[in-house]
């Protein structure tokens, strides 16, 4: 009986900003109740090894999401999939509201970046979560998970991969709803839950698995969530992504591994080579020097200026924090991500440290991946790198070189294109659910979210627009010195806990 | 009785160049009938592993050699330490020749470069000694070992780490006196053997020891089995060795991975600022920009211009056989490796291929070796890049960088100077043993060997002249394309064999 007229207040009560409020407060008052749970749960969530050579563990991560879902009160939960491909399922849930007319679909991606575990720090495991008073690069120190009733320390971290990128998504999205629910707060829209399972792999059947569920994902807007907020703390709503494409660049020398007495000087040594080409690709002022390079790009609107403009320097904070005094472009991070880029990876020449040995190499390989802006085609981006290849001299092949060509070329490069890639998207900032999920997510903490025209990471968000005609938006969550793509990945538990309570305000958001 | 008379015959027999190429006859015979037995031991042999890392497979590898000349009629072996020191134990050991007024000293080295089992192809592994038909490269098969009494096609080749670099040394060397004891001919020179264990380490011991041993090392001249013949097959007389140092790049960018969409184009990335930098050391013509490089280089005789001039031309052959169009420096070989060189031995910085993650990495390094010629001094020579190094607008340090450090210096580069480093060496082509061990060498297939007034590669001969005053030539056996230093090491039996004729030609040198 109490419970009831509990219920029935509470339904009373939020309707309107104040209220909404209030209602804040009290999904903040909630999840501070269930830390340990929340914490012992995405832990367990985390310890499922979730990296595309391990399909397996894809398809463990994905049944133990639909069972977390249900547990949380989210009836129509399934697994789709996309018949004759090897794309691991989407999991899939719709909520819908009564006397809603609006439709919000929530994105995250439940797979991770590959990993290489002998890279992490020492106690620390990609698929053994650990938990840190702080950032283990600035001395943190393990901590004990605690059992239900005991609370934590807001700043600990948990390191595992996922962590950040992208199952505190997943997490905070579930039990979003998951405290609406318990709190019977109704949200003022429909809901639908989509987690992807190759994002980290370039999804490259996202756009197929859209045009076969085209009905299904029917939706006014799609927000996602991803990648980190703001290096200054602050929460931030993000328009675009820059897109992403690869190419792998291997330069040859001699078929065998020779002395580098008896042949240096003579033998052309393929690490120079690649070296050489490397460096021509860009000056000392941080400009991409290939031919044609900026020429695609679309210039930004006046508001896009603006919202940038509005974005608090985190530049000198950035620096010490990097442990770097100076940067490729100068100027503002966010300026210089509105650009396309062009970044090394990963470079290999046969051995360094206690595995050099006095050889000129038989080959070198670079990884190198550029992002693209609104007006790139990755495609023609592609092109623009391998021209620029040969313009160097340089025969380009796209298997190893045969005996043939070997004879015929002085300089041999075979490139391999990551054909898994995609192009840049940008939703406009008049868009009108900019304005709502802004208010919404202003009532968390009372602060404005920042505007920003674009991430520098990327994402497939294009094919939403494509296929069904649908503009996305980004919510991020983790904290911005989180490691993601990289060994070490961690979050914050604040950010974690805020980000349940951002995509609660966003299922309440007012019109 | 038999036995008595056909010593007594071969006794009087061989004085003379006549006489001496019957000898060379008979060797070659019991080689020859001594084929199965020769290889058997040589597979043992190669079976103890020999690199750095593992002191005790090299103090194995020595008490196998001690044992082995015992068995083979070397009376005075033993193994000599120097105290207070790592070094492993130098195999020596002498024979006395009744009337002999001139001592040989006779060098190899049974330690090997370092390994990594993974990188060799499958099938082999460097301490799992295999026979192939021929070069594996060129799709030679598996052989099976032989019993006593077989015969071994010798173009077959032995795969294995030392198999070349240098056990093949210490076996023809042992061999070549085991054959004058068991065919009863008297060497005309007094015999010191000397099979030091830290070679590939740069013999960093190696002058403390020689002052150690002095009196009891004394010679006329020392005789280094070590390096590949000619690329044209032909014998060689090699007259120096380039010196050879060391130093490992490490080029630092944020203290933590970075997302390369989140960073890339504002960020530094170390694996760019590394390959700028040793981009800007060499030229595309394959001269070294460094400022100085070759001010210290002492010019070739007219002797030494005459005997390079002499060499045959394989420059064609060798472009083939390396699958390569081009050269980095035009001309000869062998005029390229009378000058100082700079080469990349290894270059790594975050991971390709299958770990190749979209990071901008925290650091970047790179090996780089340097080949010195007579003139050059290792410590001016590596001063001169790092010279160069901080003339880019590196901050130069020989540790990790401080927070102070990174916060004071856009680009820092550490360098860790080899100090094992040593210069090069040079005998005189008018020293007298020149023409008689050449003379000697050519009774083995009737063909003058080349001379060669500097080896590519590298050896510690400096400190023979340095501390005996005695000097040094090298006479090579192994197989040009032995993949020396590299994976898939291997040694072509005729070179094993005719090495063990090599020696015992020397060993029996005329006036």
């Amino acid at each position: 009986m109490k419970n009831n007229i509990k219920i029935l207040v509470i339904s009373l009560f939020f309707t309107g900003t104040v209220f909404a409020q209030n209602g804040q407060a009290l999904i903040k008052k909630s999840i501070n109740e269930q830390q340990s749970n929340l914490v012992e749960e995405f832990r367990t969530f985390l310890s499922i090894p979730n990296v595309a050579v391990n399909p397996k563990g894809l398809q463990d991560n994905a049944n133990w999401i639909k069972n977390y879902m249900q547990s949380k009160g989210i009836e129509e939960v399934s697994l789709l999939t996309l018949p004759n491909s090897s794309m691991p399922p989407v999991v899939y849930g719709e909520v819908k509201v009564p006397g809603a007319t609006e439709t919000v679909i929530f994105y995250a991606h439940y797979d991770g970046q590959p990993v290489d575990s002998s890279k992490w720090f020492p106690g620390l495991h990609p698929f053994k979560p650990a938990l840190y008073s702080g950032s283990y690069e600035n001395g943190a120190t393990v901590l004990p998970w605690l059992s239900a009733g005991n609370n934590y320390d807001v700043n600990a971290r948990i390191y595992a991969r996922g962590a950040s990128d992208d199952k505190a998504g997943v997490m905070a999205i579930i039990n979003a709803y998951a405290q609406l629910k318990a709190l019977n707060i109704k949200p003022t829209v429909n809901i639908k839950f989509f987690f992807e399972g190759e994002e980290e792999a370039g999804s490259p059947n996202l756009e197929a698995f859209l045009e076969l569920y085209k009905n299904k994902l029917a939706s006014n807007i799609w927000v996602i969530c991803d990648g980190p907020v703001h290096q200054s703390g602050k929460k931030q709503l993000v328009m675009g992504v820059r897109g992403d494409t690869h190419l792998e660049l291997t330069v040859f020398g001699p078929k065998r591994p020779l002395h580098s007495g008896h042949y240096g000087n003579w033998v052309l040594n393929p690490a120079m080579e690649l070296v050489r080409l490397l460096a021509s690709m860009k000056n000392e002022k941080g400009e991409v020097t290939i031919k044609g390079f900026y020429d695609d790009v679309i210039a930004l609107s006046t508001a896009e200026k603006q919202a940038l403009a509005n974005i608090p320097s985190v530049e000198d904070q950035l620096k010490k924090e990097l442990g770097i005094n100076a940067t490729e472009r100068t100027g503002a991070l966010n300026d210089a991500l509105q650009l396309p880029s062009l970044n090394i990876n990963g470079i290999q020449s046969a051995g360094v440290g206690k595995y050099s040995a006095n050889v000129i190499p038989t080959k070198a390989i670079a990884s190198v991946d550029m992002r693209l802006v609104v007006g790139n085609d990755w495609q023609r981006q592609q092109q623009k790198v391998i021209d620029h290849i040969k313009a160097q001299g340089f025969f380009v092949t796209d298997k190893e070189p045969t005996d043939e060509e070997r004879k015929l070329n002085a300089k041999i490069c075979m490139v391999v294109q990551d054909k898994k890639s995609y192009n840049a998207q940008k939703t406009s900032l008049d868009n009108l659910y900019v304005r709502r999920i802004s208010k919404a997510i202003s009532l968390v903490d009372n602060e404005q979210p920042l505007l920003l025209p674009t991430l520098g990471g990327s994402l497939p968000l294009f094919v939403f627009e494509k296929v069904l005609k649908t503009s996305p938006v980004t919510v991020p969550i983790a904290n911005h010195d989180n490691n993601q793509h990289a060994e070490n990945e961690n979050i914050k538990l604040k950010n974690f806990f805020e980000g349940i309570q951002v995509f609660s305000a966003i299922m309440t958001m007012e019109k």
